[in-house]
């Protein structure tokens, strides 16, 4: 337990808020603590009946290079995760999900971030209508999930929630019937 | 790719800084980027010879509450991961690894986060000498490889460097040995 003896926040963003909190340690000392508030997001392994996954590639400022990731978003306030997954996977890839189940919900970066990213699997895909929001830029594309796996396996995935999305994957449901 | 035709500061502080860009997308049109600059960070996997994974309990002031987490650490601008993944778990459960390999090293957050994390799996650990920066409180204990495991798809671990750790554990060498 960290008891916050003073706080400011040092910038208030379009999705971050940046706090700069003093806290009392448990022995008496005080300490500064970075806080980069975040609400949340939400990604998807959307597996098709094919056994392929769907994958975008997005330059990201803060990397200054692309990245392929599954698709994903942030939550809007007191959004169901689920639901924004949905409106995200329709967004970046024209498909909507016939069922979706959670794998996990993580903290990205508990050491300065409080966002938290839930990551669905997402099956029975079909085709939806939606349309990006004019200042993402994406290209989507689809993988078999052995290949995805075994470039997981080799490092050459660089994405948290990617990695993580499909390292927890069902071993039995999806794994042993897709990978060679 | 996005041109940056515009960048300003707007947080500079211990470990991270904020800048807010403005940018030039493909079609001409503007939009702007929040970035959170992080010097990037190291994780462990340390894995006793009785099959044994190291587990650090800390309370994280962003998220208001205290996760289980492997042994992780800042980089120190310039390090050589490998070298803060041996001190970090030194400072953090006083052992020394025999044997350093790489996992995975991934960006965190990357819409709007820098920070790369590099997670190694250590073994042939030894006891060292190492004491905690003062502003560092956290409790090391020990659980067996597949009893994480089993907490990691259970969905118990909300950390996203131990996830990808322990879910990247070679297969065939570790995995097998310890799952019951």
């Amino acid at each position: 337990m960290e008891k916050t003896v003073g706080s400011r926040v040092v910038y208030d963003g379009r999705i971050i808020r940046v706090r700069v909190d003093e806290v009392e340690l448990p022995g008496g000392k005080t300490a500064t603590r970075e806080v980069v508030e975040h609400g949340g997001a939400v990604a998807v392994v959307a597996l098709t009946e094919n056994g392929e996954v769907y994958f975008v590639r997005q330059f990201r400022k803060a990397l200054e290079k692309e990245l392929m990731e599954i698709p994903a978003g942030k939550l809007e306030a007191g959004e169901d995760p689920a639901v924004c997954a949905a409106r995200e996977l329709a967004e970046e890839t024209g498909m909507a999900p016939g069922r979706l189940q959670l794998l996990a919900s993580f903290y990205t970066s508990p050491g300065f971030a409080s966002e938290k990213i839930y990551v669905y699997l997402a099956t029975g895909l079909v085709p939806a209508r939606a349309e990006a929001p004019e200042d993402e830029i994406l290209q989507a594309y689809r993988l078999p999930l052995g290949e995805a796996l075994a470039l997981a396996r080799a490092g050459k995935i660089e994405d948290a929630k990617t990695l993580v999305g499909l390292l927890l994957l069902p071993d039995t449901e999806f794994k042993s019937r897709n990978s060679e």
